[in-house]
């Protein structure tokens, strides 16, 4: 399904892996501060701070897969099929549309402590975003360069976790992620030390043997902990190119390949597109399945003060360097 | 340490992962047909297959880490520490230096059949290039679009083996690493249907839980199996583009993250290069670690009659595409 | 830490492995039908179901650990250390000492059904029994024949959970054992198809391999999938020694053997006593670490109308038979 | 399959589970001093060490599952199919049938180190004992109180390998068994520190989480880790009682449960017996799954001199102390 994660040297980042089927057509989109945006509970935000993301574009509404704003706050939703519960309007609460989600938070928050306040009185309504797109499941992590949290609407009501892994995948509930990480503890990059018997003299027969028990396989569980062990023991250089470089060797870890992953019909999940956000200066970088070269958008090489949103295709394409 | 790959679509593709702490500073390198190759064996060769692959070249000789040939042979040379045994001239043998492997099998074979009669007599020298480099302990394999082996010389002599699987690792020796791919017979690409119990309703609760089992490390033994069971559900169109871009992501599936395999003395193994060879066309894609993009030479757009070898540097500059 | 399990045959059979570092000294006892129970809700019942368990009897009461009463109803109290959450005295709930529940339920409930009704408005007090034993962070597992419910005491409240697998260990909480089930749903006792890869002749070199994967350390979570697979799977006849044998056998699977689990100061925790229930019959059988004959006592070979407990020693010196 | 170990104490001590989903009708069988043993080489043996093991007896022959001697040599055969390969007559070897192996050592043989130099110079012939019987194919484990070896005849050649495990099963061949161990060097029966990552504070949440990655399923690898494991940890007193009891245990953790091991037309491997020999004394020890007390025969107690076979028919029904 999906993965995201959070990397911090000089600048913060934030990123994610989108694994599907198909794709609704994605763009990168930035919504200038004077793009109207109305939320379903009523309010129009004319003027905000601008936001950079994927979406797919439907009537000229930016329906984002993952954002950040210009203040650095990063939120990505993630599929969470099966335990997502949204509902009906609740008249004593901020009812919010599930696709209005990131919008919403981006356009008025600087920081997760400023989202954490203004998610409290939040309720998610069931409503799609017209009848000919499903209701999307997802839940939600939220980010700057300090703190982490996960959202999650449930059938018993709103969560707010602090995510100290600064990571999220899909299912099961994110306290059962969590959980499932303490059953990894003795894992390390470091060559483990023979406390199997000391009558037995067990052969360190290759190196990267300290985290034999990591799974590889593509679920979700699976994916936590693989993404989890291999951010936090993440080490790069500092500068742009190195920690751009290292956030997507990051994603490689849980990439879905074609053929892996095998739905009904012969249809294959895949991960259609990788994102690295520079939050701090307002870049969204990415790769798609199909060209594995980094193509980037800079939110403040555009006018900013505009009322609209601004476009720019996926670049699909393979772009290969010929050499001679 | 390293993991190498063939795959077949409408062209042979083979290629590696080169997992090292550091690099000699590797070219992509083309042998012309007349480049002389003199052998250990005593034997020059004036007039050969053209070759093109990565190596470090010394004193002006390429050293192959791995290879192709016109013919569409390919080699791929893997650290196989502990286990490699050279030896000593032995009179009624070929003898062979390690490092000379490559270029003494691409150089005259045009397929494995060939150089399975060229490698039954072989013996491999422990005899380094020069002082100052150390006896690489390797392992090979050798693959055409119709044919795989593994070659390894150890101390209970020369085996070579058929390799179905069509990758190869490191340690242990392939027969271990073959046996060891029976404890993952019921993994799949497809969802699992429960077979724990009839009484439990048991939750598929994510998309590729058929693959539960399968190990995410980065020791030999892991990737061995991650990569097998990539490499054999993947599945591509078969262009160009899309089969490179898949076999990319197939060794994505194995790549090492710098920070998640520590050495001592807080080095890092990381993939300094991944490559991917047409076998059919005679061209080498490359990425480096710090280069996403993928980087090209076709080695039939040189004069390839010539009697010297033609050096590209790596391009390990990330190359970024900006839209804006 | 303990595993407790549900077994039906003919008969219902129920009985748990109690895991820890030392004993208190434990006993069989019977608690006759008009051994009066006091009780912390200030109730006094006078005439009873009688019961049989194993207990630690403190200053004449029975402490019961796991136990059984005449109308086939059965209870274990099991380590839930770090999750248990026991509470202040409420004036609108039945507040029940934690050493007191096994009594409180089983002294009036004829099965699962009427236990759960009594549970509802139950308050657990953290009350010790006196002060020299800890309080004993505790869970339970309540069975009868056709029901199996496990109730947890936590923070956020007292829950009761049907327990399809009619299985119970310790920590986490039980819908996460439940959940980290569906990650072992590929398993089974019957040889694996090859589904790894159609191009591999992968070899079934074991009887027993369609279980690959699952867990054989003794942590408490990995006990709850090995119990629950080896009593799910489990095949007997239905004859009293068949039943009880067959019993014995599933806790064997989850077996704590000495050296195996090291706690600090050089102790080590070992399964004390393996019980075994015919909660129709109304006998308890039991071996213990160092007695692996199986002992007995049937609470109808007593005049269970009298008024007192009715105690036996453990039988804890192996008894062998020696044949010459 | 079995699974055999060794363990030692003050005294030392051998023996195994048979497991198979029938029995040919095992006896304790004791060959006296003068019981003449006649070899497929042509030699009688008239005089010999006394012997004590498990065995079926057909046409008055003791054919051994395991034995001991008086003077302290152990061994037992355990399937090994599908590996195992027996030859013809050489007639340059000592020429011995499969099943004369455990006698043909154990009559002349006072330790390990003799049974190596009688092993040199061994043909094990493919024949059966008679025309109803199948050629079993096995391997073995020989041990005495300072060494232990195991014996595997196979396509290329007879190999003797020191087992410094002490532990023996099924497939794959001995090395891979001994190879496979160092996957699990950094299992500990302590609780782990967490080396996953500083930044998170995982919960240890249960005794032994040391050893999670042990395998907890019946396949012959999987069994030869968890009794290895089990076995180089544990801990007892020296008493006979102590070491005795503790043999069981580390037996129980392999044992194989019925129902869970399932072959074809509803059969079910099982335990059919566990045997505990001390080879010091020359008592052997035994459960069989129907019979959780152990049983005895000590050598010893009969006239050793005599010139036959002593048979004691094994107590297959559950013996229950019945407490009241």
């Amino acid at each position: 399904m999906c993965t995201a994660a959070t990397y911090k040297t000089k600048d913060f980042y934030f990123g994610r892996n989108l694994d599907y089927e198909f794709s609704y057509g994605d763009e990168i989109v930035i919504a200038c501060r004077n793009y109207p945006f109305t939320f379903s509970n009523g309010e129009t935000i004319q003027s905000h701070h601008a936001l950079i993301g994927m979406a797919y574009v439907c009537d000229g509404y930016p329906l984002y897969y993952d954002a950040i704003n210009e203040k650095g706050l990063a939120i990505a939703g993630l599929n969470f099929v099966g335990n997502a519960h949204y509902n009906e309007y609740k008249p004593d609460k901020e009812n919010i549309a599930q696709y209005e989600l990131i919008p919403w938070i981006l356009s008025t928050c600087e920081n997760v402590n400023q989202a954490k306040c203004k998610l409290e009185n939040l309720n998610i309504l069931n409503k799609p975003f017209n009848e000919n797109l499903p209701l999307a499941q997802l839940h939600w992590i939220l980010a700057d360069k300090s703190e982490c949290i996960t959202v999650e609407s449930m059938s018993d009501g709103l969560h707010i976790y602090p995510n100290p892994a600064g990571v999220l995948t899909n299912n099961p509930p994110f306290p059962y992620q969590m959980f499932n990480l303490n059953n990894y503890r003795n894992l390390s990059p470091k060559s483990p030390v023979n406390t199997f018997s000391k009558e037995l003299n067990l052969d360190l027969y290759s190196r990267g043997m300290g985290a034999l028990g990591l799974p590889g396989d593509l679920s979700s569980q699976s994916r936590f902990v693989k993404v989890a062990f291999t951010k936090l023991n993440s080490i790069s250089g500092d500068s742009e190119y190195e920690s751009v470089s290292q956030f997507f060797h990051i994603l490689h870890s849980v990439e879905q390949q074609k053929g892996c992953c095998e739905l009904e019909n012969q249809q294959y999940e895949i991960t259609l597109y990788s994102s690295c956000c520079n939050c701090t200066k307002g870049i969204y970088y990415y790769t798609t399945y199909n060209n594995h070269q980094i193509s980037a958008v800079n939110m403040h090489n555009e006018n900013l003060d505009q009322n609209k949103i601004i476009r720019y295709p996926q670049i699909q394409k393979e772009q290969i360097h010929y050499q001679n």
